[in-house]
């Protein structure tokens, strides 16, 4: 298995076979998710620290269970309560969780490039759970083994990323490990949701659903991010739904056998009709949050080898 | 031991002998809990998720330390930063939850229902820890331990349950379990506080205090709550005192050696007097408590077998 | 090792070869946690909960991870969620917790001596983790380690605590612990914000810094106590700053090796100067941090190990 980073930032960052290598490893961990004692010591005695300034029931829970099921202690840091308010800053934070000897350091924060920097000050492993518009990158590992698992592959595919592209992390994190893996990467949505300079990305653009969805094998939808549109264009949820909703007609469009999905929390009627979120022949979307567990262990356990390895390099006097 | 159940949803649905077998093995658990290392592998491996739509120290707290007695990890989903403030319906966050595998999950919900209605949904057990008006099983469950501790059994005897019944889940599934274990009860409180229908239920009513404690085993109390209390009748809180708080006058009533029960939170001098809450030959509040953790440890190890033998038929190929 | 107490609620309580007892074993626990597999069984099957009415992420995540390092079941109690929104007295919720069995609590309050109360009414050991204005016990001891690891003793220092003495517990404890080992103290800050009655400490008092600083061993800033400056005097920041803020010119009058410390979290360019913070020469502030961990892990096995001895004797039928 080939896996060489310390931190896992962002998908930019991770070669091609530093994904296969990640996915490969979340298959065992789907297997092992299935038992009723679904636990392994990849972890064991090693500390997990999750810090959320911004709040998500369902990321932090699949970081969660996935340290815990691999024997880690977690502790997830309340925000709320936390010295932030008490007028300390982000570096500081850091300092201070650094000083109590985590080994991995979950991190989801507001603003683009908060947890690279924190990174720079810690001795740990850093995993970015989501940085303001930059990077989600657990999320797209865990759709592209959602879609490996469903297609047989995660090369050569047609996708359709649709939506709110412009403030999602999700896009911009699928939209680098997808064409990695030398994929047809369509975006599809209003230009008002679409991010600037996206010409320059080498992917088509669609502003009509049904041109967009033509002939792909995954139809991606994503959540509209109105708390993240501070002060421009707001939609309507009843016209973006009917131009931009995932229904049957425009689903129609795409190939017979395409995968539809969604990272959730779902708005039913407004970016998806509720009986293709449900129908079990198209939608994968639970299944993507079943392979969020195994993808976090996998990355997580990666992680952890290379810090061993890292720190018995240092004990044993070798200069890194 | 006799306990078929998939999932703790009511008392409703437990058989004479099931409770019984809860009660018993719960005694075990008593007993484990008051040792320095109080630890079981009943859970070990197995992941239980606590999901409170409806705020409870106590009984979160009390669910949580079962789980971890017995080896589980376990998550308490905050609901506060929940994917419900996005416009999650229920479904959908049952449907994530259970994408996640745990094997059991603790559903608190303000909507009386809304438990048996996520448990239809997912593939782990289920156990309902209060749903609106409805029921509160572990509740009732550690009364009937309490009880049966303190008089030696849980037949034939006289219980006054006296207070706010309309709104109490508590009430309600006290009410069931008792006349499943036949013995006599006797609902005490204002006609403004009792449920509609309530001559039906095939117990005795009584609108003042002294003639319902009259030769009563177990005196129970209720919260009054205020918080469920929508739009309708609220009571002064001295005049309900006066009337429905139970002092050593109203007390004298009941047998010499009747128990005082009270689910907690109190409100001192409102349902109880401080001095007879606090007198250790009549009260058995604290030991409530205590019944608590082992009636829940209980509880989940009886569902974590069946659900184990159930996993292990359908990987035998049998049918269900 | 000489380590008597039931309870850690003060240092006022501590002998010195206590305090020394509590020191050499956190020294080996610093060790630990420096390693990757930080885990030992001092708390294996054990019950932690940790009562916070007043918020604090550092203090908390110190002893969670302390208390899972050792092995204990820790738990978390949601004051904001809590019994005591919902009426319940303080002795209540104690009575509550104490028949959930913990072995292990961890309670802050913002009432002096509500922690001394509280462990009257429970069986466990409780340590306190900060009560109003009076104590923060294990604030003290990981000051001490700190200093003892930089300047090899913990005995005949000059030591200058500075600032907001008046609300600060930290100060309190630490002048406690100091003076018991025979340090000389000075406590420095305007008037307004020393305590009443401080010419009876048998410490020096001064109002200008840099004659309070002149020859320290020591620095030991204090955080601005706003949040508790009930009403009182209130200095603007940059006043503050100006006259008890710590630079690099104040900080001249010191030892040339003196040593920087500060409990955090800081107020940068109110308590003390950016630079300074972070002069890896000088401040020991991410020591503290780190020390804070490992004291807490030895104060909880001292303690347990007190509990285990205490319920061994009963059980042998001595009495106690």
């Amino acid at each position: 298995m080939t896996f060489r980073a310390r931190h896992l930032l962002g998908i930019e960052h991770l070669a091609p076979e530093e994904i296969r290598a990640v996915l490969d490893l979340a298959e065992k961990y789907v297997e092992l998710n299935q038992r009723t004692i679904k636990h392994a010591d990849a972890l064991q005695g090693m500390t997990q620290i999750n810090m959320f300034f911004e709040p998500s029931t369902r990321t932090q829970a699949s970081f969660e269970l996935a340290g815990k099921r691999l024997g880690a202690d977690v502790m997830n840091m309340g925000v709320q309560h936390s010295s932030v308010k008490k007028g300390e800053t982000l570096i500081d934070t850091a300092l201070t969780l650094n000083a109590m000897q985590p080994d991995l350091l979950v991190v989801r924060h507001p603003a683009s490039g908060a947890v690279d920097l924190l990174a720079q000050k810690v001795k740990c492993s850093v995993l970015n759970a989501g940085d303001g518009r930059h990077e989600h990158p657990t999320q797209a590992l865990l759709d592209a083994l959602t879609i490996r698992r469903a297609k047989g592959r995660i090369q050569r595919l047609t996708v359709a990323i649709c939506g709110d592209i412009a403030h999602s992390r999700v896009a911009r994190s699928n939209l680098i490990l997808l064409g990695k893996m030398e994929n047809r990467i369509r975006l599809v949505g209003p230009p008002t949701l679409m991010p600037s300079g996206v010409s320059e990305l080498g992917c088509e653009v669609h502003e009509d659903m049904k041109a967009g969805l033509e002939g792909a094998d995954v139809v991606m939808m994503l959540r509209l991010q109105k708390e993240r549109m501070d002060g421009g264009f707001i939609p309507s949820e009843r016209e973006y739904y009917h131009r931009y909703g995932l229904d049957a007609e425009k689903l129609a469009a795409a190939k017979a056998d395409a995968i539809v999905m969604h990272p959730g929390p779902m708005n039913r009627g407004v970016e998806i009709d509720g009986e293709i979120a449900d129908d079990i022949n198209r939608s994968v979307i639970q299944d993507q949050v079943e392979m969020g567990v195994a993808v976090r262990m996998a990355c997580m356990d990666l992680l952890a080898r290379n810090l061993r390895a890292e720190r018995g390099r240092q004990a044993a006097g070798v200069m890194v």
